[in-house]
C-alpha cells in the first residue's frame, strides 16, 4: 500500500514523537525532504545532494515548532529535484501517488507531502511554495493549502532555492486541521473574517471554462459566508502572462545562484528539464532581469492596492487538474507555463494564499484560492473554517 | 583488484569466446557499453538509457567481426554519458583507473576501454571516437589507439552521437597486437610505410611546452624510421581554435538531434555537464551552423592538400597529460577546450589518425598523433610497427 502511494522517500522512515500534552497532540506529520530533520540526511529529490551535503544537526524551524506543539513526526516524504518542478513527477524516486485521481500527476514540488495526507497517510505534512509547490497540489490532490506571506515564518534549516520567493507552508484534508496547524504555525488564532470579496475576472478568463465554471458556485457559496457581494477586478492589469514572465526572470536566476557552487563542484546528475531550467537561469540577461525586478514592483502595488485587510480575491489555483502522469516533456512544458500565469504573483508579491478544495472537473479535483493582505494569512485560514462550516 | 581498476559496468561480465582457430585467438577483448552485444542491455553510460532501449538482439559489427576472428570477449566497458565527455569521468559509474597515472582521468568517452587495456584486464578493447574520445585515452593513459577514416568500418550496432563525426576504433599496449586487430577490422594488413613526414607546428606551439618537448624525440625516432626529413607546416591555417569551434557548433547539434527524441520522451538524469552540452547544442544558431558547415569544407580541402597517399602528418594528441581526477567543474571546461582545438581534425575532416605512445610528462604519459590520408589507416598502423620494432 504505502510502496503503491509512494509518497515517502525509499528506506527506513524518519519517526520522532511529539511533547506530550501539546495543542497538536494526536495529529501526526510528514515533511518534504527539504527541511532538516536531525540526524537524517536531507535528499533534497536529488541522489547527488545528500552526498555533497553534511547530515544537519538540529531540525528546521518548522519541524521544531510541530514536535513541540506534540505532533508526530512519521517520516520524510518525496519532493521534486531541487524543488525545481511543479507536477510533482520524480525522476529519482518515482512519482507519489494522487489519491484523488489515481492515473494524474499529484502536483509539486510538495508531491509526496500531498500524496502522503490524500491517502490518510498522516495528518498534515510540511512543504514549500516558491512558484505553486503548495499551491498546485493542493488543487491537484484536493487538498487545503497555504502559501504564507513571504518572510511571515522562519525558514531557518530548510533548503533554499529562490529566497526572495521561498515560502513554507502545510496541507490537511479538513479545514479544523488546517486551523489547528495554523494556530501553533503562525502563533496566532483564525480569524477575522473578511467581509470584501474580489474575483480575479482575467484568473478565471486565463483557466478553462470548464474548471471556471466548476468554480463558480464555490465562489457563490464563499460570497454567502462572507456576506460579501463579490467584485471583479483583473487581478494583474499588465497581464498574467507578463507577472509569469516577471517571475520567470527572477526565480530561476535565483535558484541558479543558489544551486551553481554545488553543480561547479559536484557536476551532479539532473533529470533533463532541472538543468535545463537552471540553464535558463544561468542565461538571463540583465536587461530581462532589471525589468523584471521592476515589473514585481508593480505586482506588488497591485496587489496592496487591491487586498487591504478585511478583503480577500479569489481565483483559480490551477487553469486545469492534473494532467495524466508520463506524459512526454515536450506536451508538459506548455501546461508549467500556463500553471505560472496562475500563481506566479506569489513569488512576485508574497501576499498569503490558501486553497481550497471543493470542486472537481470529470473526476479529478481544482480548488479555489483566497489571497489576502501581507500578514493576513489567520484570515484566510479562518474562511476555510468558516466555509467548510457552511458546507 | 577489477573493482579499483572500474573498467567494466557494473553486474555480471558479458563473456562470449571466440570462434576457434581464428587469427585473434588467444586474444582477449573489452568492448565499451555502446556497442551491441546480444542479450546485453546496452548501458549508453547513462542508467535511463538502457531502461528506455530494448535488449539488442544481434552482436554490433565490429564485436561480430572480432568474435568471428576468434577473439574472447571479456566484457563491457564504462563509457562517459551517451559519449559525450573528453575526460573520462563518470557521474553514473564513476571513473575508470587511469593505470599509468594513477591520481589522473583515464580520459573519454572510451574510458574504460582504455582502463582496461592498460591494467592489463584485456589485450584489446573496441571504443569510439567523434571528437576525440579514442585519442585522448590513448594520450592520457599511454595506449596505441586509432580512430579509423571516417565510414570506413561498419558501425551498425553501435549507439550514435553525431553521425557525420562518429567512428570506432581499438585499443592496445603494444604495436604488435595493436596490429594484428587492425589487420581484421580493416581487412587489410599493415602497410605501406609513409615516405614523407610533415610535423604540425601550430599544434606543437599550441601544446604546453613541456608536452612538445617531451614529443620532440618520437618525431625524430620517426623521420629515422621512415627515412625522411620532417617538413614543418601550418595543419590549421584559419586557426585551429576557429577549427575547434567550427567542430564545436557542428557536433553538439547532432548531437542533440540523436539524443532529442529520447529526451523528450523520457525527461532522464544526466550529470548537469552533459546536459548543458546538449542544450548548448540545441541553441547554435543556423547562421553559425552554416559557417561551420563551409569551414569543414575548408578543413577537409586542407588536410586533402597536405596529406596525398604516403605523407603523414604528426602532432600533440592532446596539449597536456591527463588532468587531475575531481577537478571542478570550472576548470574543466577550459581544458576540454584545448583539447579540441587539437581534436577537431578528426570529426571536421575525417582522416585516420593514430595516438603513439612512447612520451612522458612528470609521471604522466602524453601521446603523439600521426594522420594520414583518408583510407591509409593500414598505413599508419604500418608506422606504429616500424616505430615499435626500432625502439
Amino acid at each position: 500500500m504505502t510502496d503503491r502511494i509512494k509518497a515517502f522517500v525509499p528506506g527506513p522512515r524518519a519517526h520522532i514523537p511529539g511533547k506530550p500534552g501539546g495543542p497538536l497532540s494526536g495529529l501526526t506529520f510528514a515533511v518534504k525532504d527539504l527541511f532538516d530533520v536531525a540526524g537524517v540526511p536531507t535528499g533534497g529529490g536529488n541522489h547527488d545532494w545528500a552526498r555533497a551535503n553534511p547530515v544537519p544537526e538540529r531540525h528546521a524551524w518548522a519541524v521544531q515548532v510541530l514536535l513541540d506543539a506534540g505532533a508526530e513526526l512519521v517520516g520524510k516524504t518525496i519532493t521534486d529535484e531541487v524543488s525545481l518542478g511543479i507536477l510533482g513527477e520524480s525522476a529519482f524516486d518515482g512519482t507519489p501517488l494522487n489519491s484523488a485521481a489515481p492515473d494524474r500527476v499529484p502536483g509539486g514540488s510538495s508531491s509526496g507531502s500531498a500524496a502522503a495526507v490524500a491517502a490518510r497517510q498522516c495528518d498534515t505534512a510540511l512543504g514549500t511554495d516558491t512558484g505553486g509547490s503548495m499551491r498546485v497540489p493542493g488543487s491537484f490532490c484536493g487538498l487545503y493549502s497555504i502559501r504564507p506571506t513571504h518572510g511571515r515564518l522562519d525558514l531557518t534549516g530548510l533548503m533554499p532555492q529562490a529566497p526572495s520567493s521561498d515560502t513554507a507552508g502545510w496541507f490537511a484534508r479538513d479545514a479544523r486541521t488546517f486551523a489547528r496547524v495554523g494556530t501553533v504555525m503562525l502563533g496566532e488564532a483564525p480569524g477575522p473574517l473578511p467581509t470584501k470579496l474580489l474575483v480575479a475576472v482575467d484568473a478565471f478568463g486565463f483557466a478553462d471554462q470548464d474548471v471556471a465554471a466548476a468554480l463558480r458556485p464555490m465562489v457563490e457559496r464563499l460570497a454567502r459566508v462572507l456576506g460579501a457581494t463579490p467584485r471583479e477586478e483583473l487581478m494583474a492589469p499588465q497581464g498574467l502572462s507578463v507577472w509569469a514572465r516577471a517571475q520567470r526572470s527572477l526565480q530561476p536566476v535565483e535558484a541558479w545562484q543558489t544551486f551553481k557552487p554545488w553543480i561547479e563542484r559536484h557536476n551532479p546528475r539532473m533529470a533533463f528539464s532541472v538543468a535545463a531550467g537552471l540553464i535558463a537561469g544561468s542565461q538571463i540577461t540583465a536587461g530581462e532581469r532589471n525589468w523584471a525586478a521592476l515589473m514585481r514592483e508593480e505586482a506588488r502595488a497591485r496587489l496592496r492596492y487591491l487586498l487591504p485587510p478585511g478583503t480577500i480575491l479569489c481565483l483559480p489555483t490551477t487553469p486545469f487538474p492534473a494532467p495524466l502522469r508520463g506524459l512526454p516533456m515536450p506536451a508538459l512544458q506548455p501546461m508549467r507555463d500556463r500553471i505560472t500565469c496562475l500563481c506566479a504573483q506569489g513569488g512576485l508579491a508574497g501576499h498569503p494564499q490558501v486553497n481550497l478544495p471543493g470542486a472537481t472537473v470529470g473526476d479529478a479535483p481544482v480548488g479555489l484560492s483566497i489571497i489576502g493582505a501581507r500578514g493576513n494569512d489567520a484570515s484566510l485560514i479562518a474562511v476555510a473554517q468558516a466555509l467548510e462550516d457552511a458546507a
